[in-house]
């Protein structure tokens, strides 16, 4: 069986739409069969049939849409939502009520409230809600959380996290148009930059790899340039509990760096580290052991981070293959409740993930407007 | 306009059928319509099924495949070939015959003669005929050949190209089953495995990234498993003319590589550095200065090579989207010649670079066999 | 002229008290002249007799020492300490009185008020004081400081500076015997493990790299093992005022690191990266432009920087140097005060500097007793 | 027992004297007791004054020193000779003939028959002659070697080393004077420049590391600038017999690379990597295993390579140590012949290396000379 699923969002020039399109139907577990692309009328036209969807179900309005193809007969399974941020409650909202299941771009929501509601609808409706937190998908992250679930590095004492790019200052300085202009204004984005934008990818990348959960935050934010309204850079002292700190840094006037997320996991009986220059690789250092490092769809990695890779090691996977591997996840779930196919060890962020992570942005906000104090979580 | 195409090959699991299908409707610029996917007539049409192929459309033979798609008036404007080697030259010439492009699978052909053979009929018929050298493909690699053509490095001294990979020594200490294991067998594969499956990627990354050809070989083969019929480490000095030196190493045993070709051009006035590892990346240096590390779609990369990026610098874009830049430039190309596009700075290996390629292997294997001794290629 | 000095401390199998040796007299600027090298009286003999000490000059404690070389003609001109932190105090005191220049190993003092003493004294005495931060001695951090000073970077944004080592969980958990198993008591070291012990040395690598001082500290400590009585990882996040911020991680539980300390400076216009683990070079980012890999002793490097390297590049030099070259800047002052050479563009650690970093650990202590609280330095 | 040397040469400005010097007494195993430093009597003087040699030892002829020091009660008991190579022959044989033990510079001679003789000598009059092929002195190497020996990975297939640096081209281009001028001429240095250079220090390495002894070789010599007398560019296909291969390049025109010899050695059951880059580090990979990255003085190392560190894991060891090593290796053995010490698993590069290394350059050049054909080192 194949699922059908829809689009809001991807027909204008950002690329994240592309990504999300290739994504949901990299492994042909999904085909693209309605769309509400964007609301140029024309352009939605075009993009519906390059993309050989039926003309009928080119949709004006995401309203439209949700109604329409729930409908249907061959409707949509589910909809993939790939809209700026402030759009996402409203479209999830509509497409939730009819019981079509919602893949969405991250952040999940404009506030925490929004996010609590999207996640109380789920659970209310029976909805698989899933998130592409992009970096979640990457094989080798999922074999991290193999590794530190296996007891490999035994408790956790620390983990070091960091996001540092360029993207502001670079920007900026150069002051070219940018289409992602929108990203500095606080009413599009909400109370946040910089954490919202890429400290809540590390926040998910830490849940992810360790399944640690965070219970208190203390945060730092600084503006550069100054004039802007938000913070570009924030650092984060993390408490987990019973003894395990951390520390998330994110910057987007990191200059020397482009999209550069890493993650260092120290245990009290090894360590492990990622970063995405190197995306195929594990680190690995055993205690008083030479450091291992391991590439992806080896024999001698686990089934679990294998099964998400298609080419031979060595041949590497990247931004669109990770997000492959979040809708092939969400994909396998999917199937699994309609009694057509197993997803056991299949893992993707999902609305309660999103919930975290809003949760997590509100907090530090309120830490750094506090004066760098510790905010509980829980 | 979107081009039309079809796969001959691709329907059983080898992961470069799907790289294939994949890379061909990567930018939306051609759609699968047509295939004859594997010899199984069920899973054959299973594959049609899934890929959305009309059931019409999918044939039991190449031939038939040929002859139907020629009549139609909305018949495929080039074809993909994915199939073992020794039947790249009936394919190829069924659909040339009929005037449908060609997109063929490295190497081009079973020996030198069936190249040469097919170069001609691709003249004759102006046949528009790519090879899928894949490292080709690489952004990076079109920001090598943009920097020597532009001056940069001077005149090249040396280029020192290697591929070292442990496919054949792990696989054999395994024992384990693998659908590749023909790759062993000169019947099916001609004369040479290790320099005809891998040193041809690495001959063509010397002509992509240089513009060099190469004027002459000396060959040394060494085979290990020692009972193997072919060689699975090759050595190759190569001269350039003009005082231009290189050498090429390709190796199926080097434990501790994976599939890791790389290249160092070294001029009078600067040097270049490219490896697989770090695909999105380039090393120069200028002579007496640091060495700079360029990142694709940055600013400062040439327009040639940012135009096969579609992801912001630091969103890694790997083996599938390299595939994908070969398809986008000779579709492109293909598009020119029907005057719906321009193709000018977009370049994709030809059935010339694969005559070249196939005349290399065969001087190599003569090389080695003379006992290590020049062997011209002109 | 030769400088002649002498040492308190080396005589016994601690490997630092050989690195003091050698830097003193690598370059040829210092003779060693004299000792105290250990209170073992006849390794203490035996030690002169082997470095080729007048066995007069071979004296059973620091203060006989300090005062039958203050009555000699050619009595040392200074005085290196390589003996635990505890006894510094004494020994510089004793010293100094006398009118002998000192070279202290790090960290100057026990605590805060002896360090202040100390540095009143010094300037009562008119005494070069140097502190051998043995990072502080590379010819790259030179580098750093150059650049920065020079504006390549444009106003300092953001530093990142982190120390990881694996040194204290790697022996508690083998349980081996360890000569120095006295740095986990507080009755010898004060009131700080990782912050005293490494999280200085990244204190002076900011301070001699970016010439930035901290305003305010906001400490966080962790312990691991359970049962040690003081930190063993160390989070700071550091205020430079003038809206500059900072990190400092430093660790002694982080295995997969040895001794790698790494600072990352972040500017307006620039970056510039230094890590350990590759001494001899700096990476330098300007914005929007290639990551530039600068290796020590190039023609393109900053004569004060080069000043300090005796090798073609290339060839590394490693910590032992590094000391050579704190003690080399050391002996060109004095040399420059005796009005035999001049000590322009020569720079090493001072008694000032031990004052600010004694302060740092200060405020850190208090940060974390407090709660994690902002303390200021001023 | 600490052992007497002189020195001849080192009293100019060349790196290397120092180097030597240095190295010779770094474990205090040895004092410098006599010198004819240079021809120029005053620097020859002072060079004794400021190293403090009696100034009766200090000597205005090779000649007079070996002659003087062989009949003093307290005379060297070896000379280190660090002049240019075509002079090495003269010295060696003065102080052999009177029982004077021997550490030359490498080269060991001008040409393969001076080597001979000098090999001949040394049984002769049981001279222990030792070559300072300073990458044998790396504590990496010594842990490749008991790898290798061991077994771990199996026997050698192939053997992959390279030397590429910029020195000639950087320097020719910049027209700057340079000390080292006397290199490009063939009076000085023999028929060959960049393989005699540095393609012997690859040779021993190779040699040091593996245990493997070359068979045949055929080579391959660039010239660039095309004036220059001799080639500075050279690459070698060797066979080891038994089936092993290997490939050495050695280039002085490769602009990138400092002095940057790297040697991959590939077997059966697994490979090894270490490059001057990283000379702390050896890279190695089990058979289907993940990449170790192992650091010199851990306790999961050999006990012949840790007794080649001074300093904690971490801290760097550079150039200066390794030639350290080498002449603590060589002291040791000297000690253990005169019945004080043990020198079991220390090695050093011996005169029958020297000879080796000779015949390796001659084949080398007769190679090239006769058109890139094999020739036989036995």
């Amino acid at each position: 069986m194949v699922l059908r699923f829809g689009m809001v969002g991807g027909g204008n020039r950002a690329f994240i739409g592309d990504v999300h399109r290739h994504g949901a139907s990299f492994d042909d577990l999904a085909v693209l069969s309605a769309g509400c692309f964007t609301r140029d009328a024309e352009q939605n036209r075009l993009a519906g049939e390059k993309w050989r969807v039926d003309p009928d179900r080119v949709y004006s309005s995401h309203r439209e849409m949700a109604e329409k193809e729930a409908r249907r007969g061959d409707g949509i399974h589910f909809v993939c939502i790939a809209t700026p941020n402030d759009s996402h409650f409203d479209i999830a909202k509509s497409f939730m009520e009819r019981g079509i299941h919602i893949m969405c771009d991250k952040p999940l929501a404009f506030n925490l409230e929004q996010a609590v509601e999207l996640a109380r609808l789920a659970r209310k409706n029976s909805i698989l809600f899933g998130l592409t937190f992009s970096y979640a998908g990457y094989a080798a992250i999922r074999q991290l959380r193999e590794m530190v679930g296996g007891g490999l590095i035994g408790d956790i004492l620390h983990v070091a996290a960091e996001y540092p790019q360029d993207w502001v200052i670079s920007s900026l300085v150069q002051k070219r148009p940018d289409q992602a202009l929108w990203r500095f204004d606080p009413e599009r984005i909400g109370p946040s930059l910089c954490t919202g934008d890429i400290g809540t990818h590390l926040h998910q990348l830490i849940a992810q790899s360790t399944g640690l959960r965070i219970r208190r935050v203390l945060a730092r934010f600084d503006t550069y340039p100054r004039h802007l309204p938000l913070e570009t850079n924030t650092t984060v002292l993390l408490d987990f509990g019973n003894g395990a700190s951390g520390t998330l840094w994110a910057s987007q006037i990191a200059i020397g760096f482009e999209s550069e997320p890493r993650i260092r996991i120290f245990g009290t009986q090894g360590s492990l580290e990622w970063c995405h220059a190197r995306m195929g690789k594990v680190k690995y250092t055993p205690i008083n052991s030479p450091t291992r490092e391991m590439s992806i769809n080896r024999e001698y990695m686990s089934e679990a981070s294998n099964r998400l890779c298609r080419l031979p090691a060595g041949h590497p996977e990247g931004f669109y293959e990770a997000f492959g591997n979040i809708y092939h996840s969400f994909c396998r779930h999917l199937l699994a409740r309609m009694e057509e196919g197993k997803a056991e060890g299949y893992a993707f962020p999902t609305v309660d993930d999103g919930v975290d992570s809003m949760r997590f942005v509100k907090a530090c906000v309120e830490s750094n407007a506090g004066g760098n104090v510790w905010i509980s979580l829980e």
